[in-house]
């Protein structure tokens, strides 16, 4: 099936202008910023090769919105491009645009341009480029941190490592609030320590962490207890895609109550302070000793 | 070396801001729309095996510049999304770096963010994803072309076709005039019938050319009077990256000479009608029969 068929029949219902140009024209409403990230997911590297189509879709367009949500941006439209073996068939293709389209619907966004192509290498990628929008000055960066500030995290951590066909769900409903609350925040991808690690280094702070107040599913809590893994495996796998983030202690209470209205349970896991790095405390006050801080790409 | 370390020390110094976030965010100054376009290059598809890193880098971001230019918009920035194999070496990404690093210098753009990661399956992917600039409301489209209008293409074609490690220079220089005196545009990626061909099915008209007047480089006009290649051969590959615009006849002459001050020699090749579809004319006026039209992807 040659690439404009494809693209008329299966992705082009998913934009507003029918992808009928070498570039899509957006206005930027006045008053606001862009803000722009990317995720590429390769098949038997990010996502598993049982994983069905539609949820691979799912799971890097999921992965993109949530570093707009932790920039406290919301969804504007986004770029799809997709390097495929040459043998894909087009219920593969289907498939996948099924999986964009429930999410379109659910996340508030459309797709507004891309590239099909052909890999003769045989591999499967799958890169997608994110715009969300943001009230002018009012992005939360990794720099914003300061001293005092909780460590808070929108949602329990380690299912991600249990579950391979686990699907993320981003704080997407959270960023007008994140932006309103928060002085800086990332998304959990590569591991909390890695994740937290960058707001450490660029706010140029520490963050202390007591172990016992992560919040971690019934399920992730039976299997840490059992002993089928360890804490270190659990927290450093990432891919959680829950946020964290440096909140003013004066903000707390507020940030909690609107977030529950939006269905996200804020938890207080540690606080900024000066120094450096993460560190992560056990039931006893002392350092967790981890040989890794989360999960690398090469 | 871990994908950080790559990105604080290849990719960061390409930006304005040192990719130290999950997403960037960027200022469109009031009075602009944003044009957005995407292109995804495969090793071993969308370039050979043996063309230099740095090589690769620069076609796939001068492919989207030529969108871009087709558009009449100007560079603003690009997301970079590599899927690399996992043995990839520190010198493969340095010298892919440098590449990009001459490319922006040359044509005004920078990098505002993208994702680097590895892939098991092997192959190698560079998805780019290209913002550009133009004054509002003044962005060509491919359906505005009018029954009248000259076809006009910016250089010549068919090199691509006969050089595998050809650099394609876009026509970057030349948007500002293209959304002065075009009515319609894209770029010659596919082949000049395929490409023509979408502005003839948006704008509903026909497009007529003659073989005689299309531009060629001495040696492609060499190669096909030596009947080493065929016209189909040399007009459908593709991959030129100059623009094919529809021009109002009023409007050419102006055109011309302004373009001429920007290095950039126009040929009118034909002219819209009514009807469908693109047509070229062989030296007795008789339709040439190609059986295909353009490149395809799969």
């Amino acid at each position: 099936m040659a690439e404009f068929d494809l693209i008329e029949k299966h992705f082009a219902p998913l934009s507003i202008d029918g992808l009928k140009d070498d570039a899509a024209v957006l206005d930027i409403p006045a008053g606001f910023q862009l803000v722009i990230t990317s995720d590429t997911s390769n098949r038997g590297d990010h996502f598993v090769e049982e994983m069905p189509p539609a949820d691979a879709a799912r799971k890097c367009l999921r992965s993109n919105l949530s570093d707009l949500a932790a920039m406290g941006a919301d969804p504007f439209s986004y770029q799809l491009n997709l390097a495929l073996p040459k043998d894909i068939d087009e219920a593969w293709i289907a498939a996948f645009a099924g999986g964009l389209k429930a999410d379109q619907d659910e996340f508030g966004i459309q797709i507004s341009g891309g590239d099909t192509t052909g890999m003769a290498a045989g591999g499967l990628s799958i890169s997608i480029t994110a715009l969300g929008l943001v009230p002018t000055g009012q992005a939360v960066s990794r720099g914003g941190a300061k001293e005092g500030d909780l460590v808070v995290v929108t949602g329990p951590l380690g299912d991600a490592s249990l579950d391979r066909l686990r699907m993320p769900y981003p704080r997407t409903a959270v960023a007008p609030l994140v932006r309103k609350y928060a002085s800086a925040g990332v998304d959990v991808s590569d591991g909390l320590p890695a994740d937290l690690g960058h707001i450490c280094a660029v706010s140029n702070l520490s963050a202390t962490l007591e172990f016992a107040k992560i919040p971690f599913s019934d399920k992730a809590r039976a299997v840490l207890s059992s002993g089928q893994t360890t804490p270190q495996d659990i927290i450093t796998w990432g891919e959680d895609y829950e946020l964290a983030l440096a909140v003013p202690s004066a903000n707390i209470e507020a940030f909690q109550s609107e977030a529950v209205e939006q269905g996200v349970t804020l938890c207080v896991i540690g606080i900024f302070g000066s120094g450096e790095g993460c560190t992560i405390l056990d039931e006893n006050g002392a350092p967790m000793l981890f040989d890794k801080m989360g999960w690398t790409h090469f």
